[in-house]
């Protein structure tokens, strides 16, 4: 789809928001309605009725994405070509940001006794104690070799690592096995490369590793770190090659952020919910073609089989909406990165409901802003990485294909 | 989809049900009606309510799928990818099992005079003629070298014949030209093979037409064979390897069986209809999976132009719904293999209806279980394909893509 796209780009003064609200899609709860129809949602059910509505699809029919996936689906990147690595994404939600020089690591705490696991989490050690752990190792290690090395604390016994290299790296250069043997009563692995890339990485893991253990070896809690899912940058075009937009991330969790930022989105640091994400909006509305709105309570009152909180949380959004209206964005998505049903308490593979409010579209097929509803809608059951194309021809940034 | 899927494939107690109404899909007769809307099936219809209804597409818009090729995309194999040789559909209809060692063939009955071919189907010999023939062939020949040689009999000149080797083929092993020259007055051909691999196929299917053209020579109503349609095992990885799931198939007709016993399904004979595969799958309902039923009739009524037939077909299957559901599965698909319009007397292109029971479904968009009514379902028109997925989804069997 990029590729096509690519060639077609122009650009011009329009303004695209994309309202994602995190695991919109439900299912029925007691009452036989999800969540979405179960909310009252005056202004978003008269926006669906004038607007072009759908479901589209953010991996395959009956795949259930993660965040990482859901989101670059969204922003016109193939989830199945472009996989983020595991050490990336907890990376981004520790906070960290990745770059094209870095390797990042998932790790755990752990408990060796004469070169044997005895505890691969270090007994789940509380979260306080862990932190202050990954605290003295950042004040110990900054550098290794002319490697720089960025820790970041995260829950019990885990954490993570980036290994900021001085020179962009190569592809392969994270193809590292984990260090984790996955079973107490095992020797911890080496870091071992399987590309002649991931050499030198494996190397500079190696010394970490050691280090970690001269640091740790009096503390009874946890005297050594097991590696898991060493993973570089996926090799994406920048947002703004792809589409010729400058983008805003307004998000307040550093996941989302971290994502953004993956594909060179601009991604401020941002406390707060609904209220500061729209200051937000409006302050720099002038300053960018796109705009990224991230509302995270959606999906985690799902996840909590939360059923009334989740229509709660899609209540306020639907509050807040006449004042992203008043901005008179050329195009305006509402939709999720993916489902959350309440009765399944996580990720599903169900269909996301969205709505496109453009001067151009049908437009009179749907009633409300609903999983029901939006299956009547004039886009029918599309790849969520084709929303992307959508955006930009109803922004009037695409040419004519062909003669 | 398959390679997608196989990563995260989890497993669990849960049961699914795939009921196959083979050529389900219909289109209107005299009244404007299909038969599917004609049929009187409450029980349908109530489910279709509370169900997931789409329609799907077994190779692509347009294309008359096969039996083969309905089958296996129903079972989540892409008909176009795997493609099932003619020789090997040939031998599964009447009966015979193929394996990775055989090789498939299907012959002709044929009159040659003097090196030509004079009736390339022996004035269609009537088959219970035809058939005396071939159990006196496999009395004679048991083997030709090491290759175990299994005829079967067919209807008028049409037989089949499995070559079976004393170890696994090669791939490429089958790619042996017709020895039909296609038009009377010519000579038969002779069996070339196309590849290294085939070279010693096509020895023992030489030494296979001299031996029979010796032991028919005194025969008047034929004397000889012409070979089509040379087929090897198509390489595919067994249900099981690509879904965890272990499989029934509930089939009366070998064809049916043949094609789930080609990616390892367990199907054993089974005589009778719909009772005795509702008494099969009570039997054995807690020893697999995933349960594979077939009913053939709706087809055969469907090419006879039956249209009234197809019906009652239908309603039939609709009052043993009950006892299905009874046994509470997990997930229930309820559909055909393709769609056989009565009208047309024939397989067709059409979408083919169908419906997913599972507690995960939003439901109440589809008033009845028709064509015209699954098409207002949640699932919209899909590829065939997909179908596995989502039963796997529904099962609770696939972990999250990505993190």
């Amino acid at each position: 789809m990029q590729n096509l796209i690519k060639n077609l780009i122009v650009k011009n003064n329009s303004k695209i928001i994309l309202l994602v609200l995190d695991g919109l899609g439900g299912l029925p709860g007691e009452h036989g309605k999800t969540e979405l129809e179960t909310a009252d949602t005056p202004n978003l059910d008269t926006l669906a009725q004038s607007s072009g509505c759908g479901l589209h699809i953010p991996v395959a029919p009956g795949i259930t994405p993660g965040s990482g996936p859901g989101h670059l689906a969204l922003f016109g990147y193939d989830p199945k070509e472009f996989q983020i690595g595991r050490g990336i994404l907890e990376a981004l939600g520790l906070g960290l940001e990745v770059k094209n020089t870095d390797i990042a690591i998932r790790c755990n705490y752990a408990i060796v006794e004469n070169g044997i696991v005895k505890d691969r989490r270090a007994g789940r050690i509380p979260t306080p104690e862990s932190k202050k752990l990954t605290e003295k190792l950042q004040q110990e290690i900054n550098k290794i070799d002319d490697v720089e090395v960025i820790f970041a604390p995260g829950m019990e016994h885990r954490f993570a690592v980036v290994l900021r290299f001085p020179e962009a790296l190569e592809p392969g250069s994270g193809a590292i096995n984990d260090t984790d043997p996955q079973k107490e009563g095992k020797s911890p692995l080496t870091p071992v490369p399987s590309t002649p890339q991931a050499e030198r990485v494996a190397k500079v893991a190696e010394k970490l590793i050691a280090k970690v253990a001269e640091i740790l070896k009096s503390e009874n809690k946890a005297n050594f770190i097991l590696l898991r899912g060493f993973s570089e940058m996926p090799r994406m075009p920048s947002f703004e090659e792809a589409y010729g937009l400058k983008a805003l991330a307004i998000a307040p969790y550093p996941m989302y952020r971290g994502v953004a930022k993956l594909i060179g989105m601009h991604a401020p640091d941002l406390k707060g919910d609904l209220k500061e994400e729209l200051d937000s909006l409006r302050e720099n509305y002038d300053s960018y073609d796109f705009f990224f709105i991230h509302v995270k309570k959606v999906d985690s009152f799902g996840e909590d089989g939360n059923f009334e909180g989740k229509a709660h949380k899609i209540e306020e959004v639907d509050n807040i909406l006449p004042e992203i209206l008043e901005l008179k964005p050329d195009v305006l998505i509402i939709t999720g990165d993916h489902s959350t049903p309440s009765v399944l308490k996580s990720h599903s593979w169900h269909p996301v409901p969205f709505l496109l409010k453009s001067p151009y579209v049908l437009g009179g097929l749907s009633s409300a802003f609903s999983e029901r509803e939006c299956r009547k809608g004039e886009f029918g059951i599309i790849p969520t990485v084709n929303l992307m194309a959508l955006a930009l021809a109803n922004a009037g940034r695409l040419k004519k294909f062909g003669a």
